[in-house]
């Protein structure tokens, strides 16, 4: 059996012309593949949700919030098959507790631990294509959980790893970017990228693909790539392990991010076991520490300690870390929640000298400070002044060739 | 385990006010009692779903049209749910399949088999409020079914029945009347009446109950009362077994209906089996014949038959007898789908005479002439001229003394 999973997000399903735009791709596939579609919610409707829960509590209980925002998905899977077996194409809407798609307990943020073939394959007994709904699972107590925003990529993947078949993201753009097209015109589309690189650019900013799904996709190998539902023609980006084939740029892609703040403790006292006192109550905050750096004061007795996390957890971070501050022991904290993160990627740096020194090169040559620098083996990430962030981004993405 | 189960309707919870004031009755219930809450979808909710589906297909595939329609009920269980958690009563919605509750395999008008009972006293160790989704199920084939337009009473009443509770359907009306209180001003709330009245009234065009929920009230005994969610401490109508308790009302109410419409088939040939040849194309077309009359010719060799139906079945059924003319063999075929039905209903007709000449009176003072009769123990039908409806029901209704 031949297989294919097909990925149509929000706006590729929003609309009575987008679904049967993207019931085209969907039917062209099925005259070779059998295929399952992994649908969003329409673009809007799980808002709408969201916000119907927020009328009755600031704060819902994540049970039956994930009952109240999960059912976006399974309207749009049955509006589709509703559509294609009017077209004569035999498919099928299911719902990820007829599947199973196993999750791991906890609501609201839910990881997939399995989805069950079984049913898959004997559905395919009767039906050319099956639409799953994404974002969802259920969970060991038989009940309904959600994955977090964006999750609809990482249930397709899972549900193509599950069936060792290919992938397709079908997207309202036409592939990954060398980095935003709305703020570099001449960003250039990339035909081949390595897991670890969009990994990279996923988790730095580009909107394109799930961070998870990704990571999914490289610890499972399976065979990713995104395309336009618009123009399903074009190529688009194909996500693989990184091998000859690859084109050889040293650096792939820049991606940036505003929604960044910063917040440095000074004269920490330098002892074991400082930082868990820092970021474990931040952690139990379910705040998400990005950028750590700290350096030593001379005497050896201190350190100034600063990290970076997303702009809206400032307030609930501030107010955590004053509340432990006799346990922590620091003398002052500051803040600034107007920097933002641009991150330079491409395996190539780790054969290639001189990525570095082009980055500071460029940003100084354009009077951009560089407030804190981080390295991988395969990434850059700055902190800049917010206000620097488009200009920073076209120079680098200039300097670095990205448009040839 | 004291329970209650109660229903509340499209209104009852089709706004975030509606909604907070069906929850301070079920608060108040569930000081006393565990309750379980049978909710509608909000209203208009369905209607957008379905008109949903018609975009994409004028017949929709009846399997993905259930899962796309079922969603509204989950999503107000949901919400009922997050707003009591959040005044702090412990509760939880459930979902059909979670449950579940069974019904025949057919979609878009299943019919409930069992209702687990088992889960709902499981869920009651934690919870003191269950919220379950109403008009809804599962099959055999554990796909997702509707129990068709008004189906979440007859869920109300099978839950209650499967748990041994009382059922009170809130919706947004004092409760039932002798008579639609937009036409009669001075129409009577009905304090008391028995299953069978009210499943006549229902059946009849009295829209505050599905016909099914009572006829299964019914046959499980299953205690029923109708309230008003806007003033739920007026007393409602309660709806039991025929008593000595019962006013001893000859006519308890009279229901009308403008959706008809009649057919008369002219020298069709008396002989066994036309009837069938008549009537089984019709089934199969999904129409669902109501009133039947014949009349056999002088010559004992012809009849003439007539009978009713919904309006707007009217062009479809004419199109299936025209195509089965030859078999059937009559000789012309008429209708008119200006004419409505009012039924007169009380156990009482049991053992009063005079019911039906105050109708033939009633009606000839006031020249409206009756097309068609026919009568049950408890029921009067007749067919008229659509125009005098409102006419007929407001003189019958001074006839009976129902307002008294």
């Amino acid at each position: 059996m031949k297989l294919k999973v097909l990925k149509f997000g929000g706006t590729s399903v929003g609309s009575k012309e987008a679904i049967i735009r993207s019931a085209s791709i969907i039917s062209k596939w099925s005259k070779k593949y059998k295929v399952v579609a992994v649908l969003s919610a329409m673009s809007g409707e799980t808002d709408r949700l969201i916000n119907l829960t927020k009328l009755f509590s600031k704060n819902p209980n994540p049970y039956d919030y994930d009952n109240a925002i999960s059912s976006g998905e399974n309207v749009s899977c049955s509006l589709m098959s509703i559509y294609l077996n009017s077209i004569k194409i035999k498919s099928k809407s299911l719902m990820s507790w007829q599947i199973p798609i196993f999750t791991s307990d906890e609501h609201m943020k839910s990881r997939i631990l399995k989805v069950d073939k079984n049913k898959i394959f004997k559905e395919f007994n009767n039906s050319d294509v099956l639409l799953i709904p994404g974002f969802q699972g259920i969970n060991s107590k038989n009940e309904i959980t959600t994955l977090g925003r964006g999750g609809s990529d990482t249930s397709a993947v899972a549900v193509a790893a599950s069936l060792d078949a290919e992938c397709i993201i079908y997207t309202d753009v036409e592939g990954v970017f060398t980095t935003d097209p709305n703020l570099v015109k001449n960003a250039k589309k990339i035909s081949q990228i390595s897991y670890e690189e969009m990994l990279e650019l996923a988790s730095q900013g580009a909107k394109v693909l799930q961070t998870r799904s990704v990571e999914l996709a490289m610890r499972k190998k399976t065979k990713l790539s995104v395309r336009s539902s618009i123009k399903p023609n074009s190529s688009g980006t194909v996500v693989t392990e990184e091998n000859s084939k690859l084109e050889n740029n040293t650096v792939s892609g820049i991606a940036y991010s505003k929604d960044e703040a910063k917040i440095t403790l000074s004269r920490v006292l330098d002892k074991p076991g400082v930082s868990s006192k820092i970021f474990s109550p931040l952690a139990k905050g379910n705040i998400n520490v990005d950028m750590i750096l700290q350096n030593v004061s001379q005497d050896g007795k201190y350190a100034n300690l600063s990290f970076t996390l997303p702009r809206n957890d400032l307030e609930k971070a501030l107010k955590i870390l004053k509340k432990e501050k006799s346990k922590i022991g620091y003398k002052r904290i500051n803040s600034s929640n107007n920097i933002s993160k641009i991150s330079v990627i491409g395996v190539g740096m780790r054969s290639h000298a001189g990525v570095a020194q082009t980055l500071f090169e460029t940003l100084g040559k354009n009077k951009i400070n560089i407030q804190v620098i981080t390295t991988s083996e395969i990434k850059i990430s700055i902190l800049i002044d917010e206000k620097f962030t488009d200009l920073a981004v076209q120079k680098l993405h200039k300097a670095y060739k990205l448009h040839i």
